[in-house]
């Protein structure tokens, strides 16, 4: 797979940003979001998704020059309008929002309507935690999951992020979909011609599948957990209380009523709804990082099954790819996403990405 | 199975609770929480455990007249010490302190110490759901989970608790082990004489089986989710997360070093951490209940696959049941429960519970 420097995949995120309006401060944070998700590994939710965000800006579902707005506030929360940002625009905004009102009295628990994606939820939970606090954030999405028992979708992948500080730069990072797995699993699967495990998605009439093309058609995920006998119905509840956290507080629409995001959506603004807390460990007992990291320390040294597969604390796979790219400085991208972008370059006018 | 009447298990278990040093006010707590589990239909979670709490306050693991302290406090937060209370006397503390601070300052987060089992974190939960606020409980446990890659146990079946008011009376109500299921449902099955699904237990080797005698006597669950393919580290997640809400914030016990609960245990208190949080919807958008609602009924309403089991909301299993316990007014116990529970009267010198 060619590679590329990672200043010139910034480079180049910024710049089509900003060729669709964006300003210079939001194109940079908004490319900082996507950096974070190709420098840890979750392509998905890098460059591969830059051209949702560019269609997004010239359709105007999303306006890069919004401003988000506080609507209500009170000690330890507010209600933000995100006046269809980017969705880094409006993380940024709530995010410094919860860290300031967590330093003031102990929580803050910011809602947002009007947002758009937000990308890897755990970058929102690691503003919070560098900043010595305990990050949380949320979002709800399109809908693609199918709730226990039902045929239809109706929630989304909506994802919880949890970071957590440990003693000496340690840290936990949860950051899950409340599906068992993302779509993108499933088209891995296509791509190595092999069948699904049982629990990560259903067919067309509703049954589980483990035909990955089938699955990838139907569109149609299973709830963490899979099957009802498999306790299915507790993603499908992690789920709801995420849509609850979102677009139950902030006024935004419910999963059930958003709009697929497409390449050629044309749709309108989605109008997500997200919601971002930090809580500070000062206010509770002292010795929080140190608790944190025996904990980590303590599950990373249980004995494994196959001593091949050492046991890791949520957030180590992130963290190892992480160390892994900035020492080598590049990331590699399939020959196909490079050409997709150099279309997208020409047609918005900007220089395309160069390869090492 | 012989049937008791509501008021009589009430009077059985404050009795009990009394017998062993628990004040009126106490005892009746305890036994609210008690019954609520029978009332709801989580047997495990009632009468069943009613002795485990009684051995407890007999060896004073369990201090039934101690009073939970305030150690630090902020405009959102307090951490308390629970100084070996039943878990209902520190639930109540705390969750009473979370609602004050949530319709105060917006949001409530409280960490206990020093705690007992709590029961059903969705107990909790509700407590803040009854006063229009959304109510979250998190408790950590004995050491049961089998982090994802390990062949040791270190984590708990670590609950979280959710519960969010509706419109009319509604609400949602999630509250789950973040293990596939809890040690119960393998005894019903050895019962049955059925295998376990694959996805809820490990046998000794650290290997997944579906042997329900193996998976008993090894006593290692598996995180929701199950095996890595099916992303069962997420369950390991969730507990973790629980972890640091509970052990890493109020300095307790953290799960790998709490003693299992057992019977005849006599290892001096457990030193729960404990976390209830109150969020108050009024300092978001308005309608939340509605919203709310709208989200419950449009799951209820979806397709189901077989039109024999509607789909669901979060809470409904439990709101049916309590209901019928409620128009019914008894509860079914097996025989050989109500006999461990005769002993028990006789040792402690409490008037047996009278079947009906
Ligand atoms: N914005 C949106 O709408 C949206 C929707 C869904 C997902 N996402 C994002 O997609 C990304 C990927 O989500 P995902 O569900 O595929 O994540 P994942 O399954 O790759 O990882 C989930 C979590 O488990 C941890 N983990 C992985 N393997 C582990 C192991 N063996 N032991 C212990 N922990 C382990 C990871 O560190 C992470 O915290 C996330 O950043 C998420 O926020 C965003
Ligand atoms: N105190 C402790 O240490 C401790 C530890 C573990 C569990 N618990 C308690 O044990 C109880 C049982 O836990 P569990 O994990 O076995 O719960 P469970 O699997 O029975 O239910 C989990 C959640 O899923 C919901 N649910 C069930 N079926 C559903 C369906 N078909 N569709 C939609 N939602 C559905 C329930 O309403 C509930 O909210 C809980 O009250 C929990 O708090 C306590």
């Amino acid at each position: 797979m060619p590679e590329v420097k990672l200043e010139e995949v910034r480079r180049f995120m910024e710049d089509s940003l900003k060729a669709v309006g964006a300003p210079e401060s939001e194109a940079k944070a908004h490319a900082d979001l996507l950096m974070h998700a190709d420098t840890v590994g979750h392509y998905s939710h890098g460059l591969n998704r830059l051209e949702f965000y560019i269609n997004d800006c010239q359709s105007k579902a999303c306006v890069p020059t919004a401003k988000p707005e506080i609507l209500k506030e009170s000690g330890a929360t507010a209600w933000v309008d995100g006046h269809n940002a980017l969705g880094a625009t409006v993380g940024n905004f709530c995010m410094d929002l919860a860290i300031k009102k967590a330093k003031e009295c102990g929580v803050g628990w910011v809602c947002a309507r009007r947002s758009n994606h937000f990308g890897m939820a755990g970058y929102w939970a690691l503003q919070a935690e560098r900043e010595g606090l305990i990050g949380l954030a949320f979002t709800n999405s399109s809908p693609i999951m199918v709730p226990t028992r039902s045929k239809q979708r109706a929630l989304g992948t909506n994802p919880i992020a949890m970071a957590a500080p440990a003693t000496d730069g340690d840290k936990l990072v949860v950051d899950m979909a409340t599906t068992t797995v993302a779509m993108g699993k499933i088209e891995v699967q296509i791509h190595k011609e092999e069948p699904l495990p049982a629990g990560w998605a259903l067919g067309p009439d509703g049954k589980p599948t483990t035909d990955a093309k089938a699955a990838f058609q139907a569109g149609r995920l299973m709830p963490l957990g899979g099957e009802e006998k498999t306790s299915g119905y507790k993603g499908y509840a992690l789920s709801a209380m995420v849509e609850l956290f979102c677009s139950g507080l902030s006024g935004s629409n419910s999963t059930h009523n958003i709009r697929g995001w497409e390449l050629d959506s044309n749709q309108g603004p989605p109008d997500l709804g997200q919601c971002f807390a930090a809580i500070n460990p000062e206010c509770f007992a002292p010795g929080f990082g140190d608790r944190a990291a025996d904990c980590l320390n303590t599950w990373r040294n249980l004995e494994p099954v196959d001593p091949a597969l050492p046991v890791l604390a949520p957030g180590d796979k992130e963290h190892h790819i992480g160390e892994a790219t900035l020492a080598k400085g590049t990331v590699n991208y399939p020959q196909r996403q490079l050409e997709a972008m150099e279309t997208m370059a020409k047609r918005i006018g900007v220089k395309p990405i160069q390869v090492v």
